[in-house]
């Protein structure tokens, strides 16, 4: 199938993809599309419809995931069997559907969520996967150490120490699946009687978590070099969650100074813990390297957390913490029962890439490919000439943006959307609005969009903020 | 290499597998032994060294998981490269060998863990992860669903509905990591202000879980039919944690009376629900299959739980449970924070494995191989003569035995240990001692013993017990 062509409605109804996908549905649905059928590729069906990659291929994702389409390395997309198709339709679509579309209806998105899809080290993945499962054979299917496999665990060790300074030997490293899971852990093992300190702003997911787990949290106000003392103080917290190589979502760096207070409050009492979420802190792109605050810590009151969502991907889901000695012992005596829940294939295969090279080099090279996405949005934004201000150290996968046109977060939000481009308010991150900036502040993730895409996402996002504004203003209201 | 020989204490000193390890371990270190070096099988070191393949196995598993030794499929095993050793040795030894010696230092070993893993469908298995890894690309990559990949939870439902009668669609099912996770999700959703009952005795994990989630949690007594009504409700429990297929560790199963007693109680409240664990029903050998009472629920009170751990292996870490609506809605509001654990290749290659028919015929190969397995077991404990009973339905991966020799349950497990062979006491299942048969009974698992080894093995057990046992007093006491 050389090409398609459908009657879109480019007047602001239904999104794109949504179209799109509508249509290449009912047309297998309907025979008009045969099996087996290759369909047009992105880059060509782009250019013929004159709407970008990242829509078509949002389309495609939504027909492969329901079983309609299967893409096929190297050659393309191709439309699948009916018999196949039929059953897939018959259950659950909906609930897919919504949880796609109230994430991507947007021709640009800056999501937060996700990594550069395009540079996973797919093939180096693949390969060592393949030669883990020739090679090994009932010891796969073994049940792996309870903190997980122990290779793997030398292999973070080695990177922690190496590249972020991290005092730390392999036997107190926890493997776990998510952020999530090690929260679940600890709460567990540092008690619900503890009072847990988050940063407002902060990672949106603390705020739940306590919440559903009844632990008690309060939310700590943050300012440019992170959590504030007497802050901590007044809260009562016994255990604070903080972000301080790189705050999230503010972007700042805690420094030096403020790192030593911190550090000190924890050694008044015994009970006292930091945990230390160093989530992206694998990109920084100028200035030195900022060792971790656990490294600075000699008295075992810093929990250090760690993930490669940022630097492989989310959907492998392994996380990792270092426990204090102290606590590794309670850890052993008490949590030994919850098994480590990573499958060992996965273990293996990212023990043997870290081992080989590949994870030291894939992240010198992602560093080169974010910092340019990173930059192509800082000069897109200055190069608008427009009152709009970005916040945040040279570092991670987000920025934040100040935006003067007198507009509500609510109003730059929707006005961006109904120009085809997704931005996040800041406020969500706020568990306690009060310190909330009195001038409106958007979350803007660079790390799934192309420089291009970047750029034109930009230009879009001046007109709507500034050209159009007096027409949209009065639509939104 | 074609052999190798050295100087065995026999004499109940080390674990054989442990000389055997450290034997082998010092000679590589040495030099003795050079890189890639092919050791001997363990059918040719066995036969030569008169000790079984099962200990040979063991101490080989240990020099792989130490690095050591490299297993090559369909080739043998070999020694590896001493830069990779050298680096492996400096590490975290300790904690991985105490983990295996305290868990396989006997020669038989009749533990409940594990699986046939000889018969595990290695190269399906094997080649679908291919075949995954081949097809898709970014895809793999993206998050799945928070419930789990759907095709997946499709593949589940159709599973259940046909063989365990259990009435559910995808959208119910919640894929994680293991059952502990399953109980974390549903300690959150349900409230840690309820009152969890469970089996006395019963799975050992509960209780540790319950305590470090510090929810509230009784130990509700069964008699040969279950979960003793008038108990529940003494016990104010208000969600009760059972296994009516097959009752652990006793193994009986619940009858249609209890059953609905059972529902009826649940139908009582509004807060009171049923988990069911459905840990082993894949695995019954005469009689009718019993289907699982959420079939017969028709309010929403129970929560159906299953996992791949005793039908595929442990290792996998694939569990699931089935929400009932009003809990499935509870769910989708307020954990939707929580990712499915489960890497998102591991989903698509059991999807798969389910859907082209492979789970089915495993379950029925299985099926049979585990059924000689306990015919050998019971046939050789009954051809003893010896004053024993075999407790528990034709059913599951293990049985309970009672032996009336006069020992003390510790005395039955220590003679058995020190003729080589591992069997545990089902005192560890209490958690109210009371309840507490007034004769001994021990747990033997026989999934992961071959048949031979299982006749042996009770040879041994029925001399050590019953012929030695003036001897093994005296050394004992």
């Amino acid at each position: 199938m050389d090409m398609l062509t459908f009657a879109m409605d480019t007047e602001g109804g239904e999104p794109l993809y949504l179209q799109l996908y509508d249509y290449i549905k009912s047309e297998i649905q309907a025979g008009r599309i045969a099996c087996s059928t290759k369909l047009p590729s992105k880059r060509k069906l782009s250019a013929h419809l004159g709407i970008s990659q990242n829509t078509i291929q949002t389309a495609y994702d939504q027909l492969i995931e329901e079983g309609y389409v299967l893409p096929v390395e190297r050659k393309g997309f191709f439309v699948c069997r009916l018999d196949n198709m039929v059953r897939l339709e018959s259950e659950g679509k909906t609930g897919t559907r919504e949880n796609k579309a109230s994430a991507q209806n947007a021709a640009y998105d800056f999501s937060y969520h996700g990594v550069d899809m395009p540079n996973f080290p797919f093939s180096t993945w693949r390969r060592i996967t393949k030669d883990v499962i020739n090679e090994y054979d009932t010891e796969l299917l073994r049940s792996c150490d309870i903190q997980g496999y122990a290779n793997l665990r030398r292999s973070i060790a080695g990177y922690l120490r190496q590249s972020r300074g991290v005092n730390c030997s392999a036997d107190q490293i926890v493997v776990s699946a998510g952020t999530e899971y090690l929260f679940q852990l600890l709460i567990q093992l540092l008690g619900s009687d503890s009072v847990y300190g988050i940063e407002n702003p902060g990672y949106e997911k603390l705020n739940l978590l306590f919440n559903s787990s009844r632990a008690k949290f309060k939310a700590i106000n943050i300012d440019n070099e992170g959590m504030v003392l007497e802050d901590i103080r007044k809260s009562g917290a016994d255990v604070i969650c903080i972000t301080p190589a790189h705050q999230f979502p503010s972007g700042g760096i805690m420094p030096i100074n403020r790192r030593i207070q911190i550090l000190n409050w924890a050694n008044e009492e015994t009970n006292r813990y930091i945990i230390e979420d160093d989530y992206d802190s694998e990109f920084k792109y100028s200035g030195k390297p900022i060792p971790a605050l656990q490294g600075l810590d000699s008295s075992g009151r810093v929990i250090y957390m760690g993930a490669f969502s940022k630097s492989l991907s989310p959907s492998l889901r392994i996380s990792y913490m270092v426990l204090p000695e102290k606590l590794l012992k309670e850890f052993k005596e008490r949590m030994a029962f919850i098994i480590c829940p990573v499958p060992m294939i996965e273990q293996k295969v990212l023990c043997r890439f870290m081992q080989d090279g590949y994870f030291e080099r894939h992240l010198n090279k992602m560093r080169n490919i974010y910092k340019k996405k990173r930059e192509a949005l800082t000069e897109g934004i200055l190069k608008t000439g427009r009152p709009m201000e970005v916040i945040g150290a040279d570092a991670g996968l987000h920025l934040i943006l100040r935006v003067n046109n007198g507009m509500s977060e609510r109003q730059l939000v929707d006005t961006a959307l109904n120009a085809g481009v997704r931005v996040y308010g800041l406020s969500k991150y706020y568990i306690d609005k009060k310190n909330l900036s009195p001038k409106p502040e958007l979350l803007l993730g660079y790390a799934t969009m192309e420089a291009e895409e970047i750029i034109e996402a930009v230009e879009i996002l001046s007109r709507a903020w500034f050209d159009e504004l007096k027409h949209l203003e009065g639509k939104v209201n």
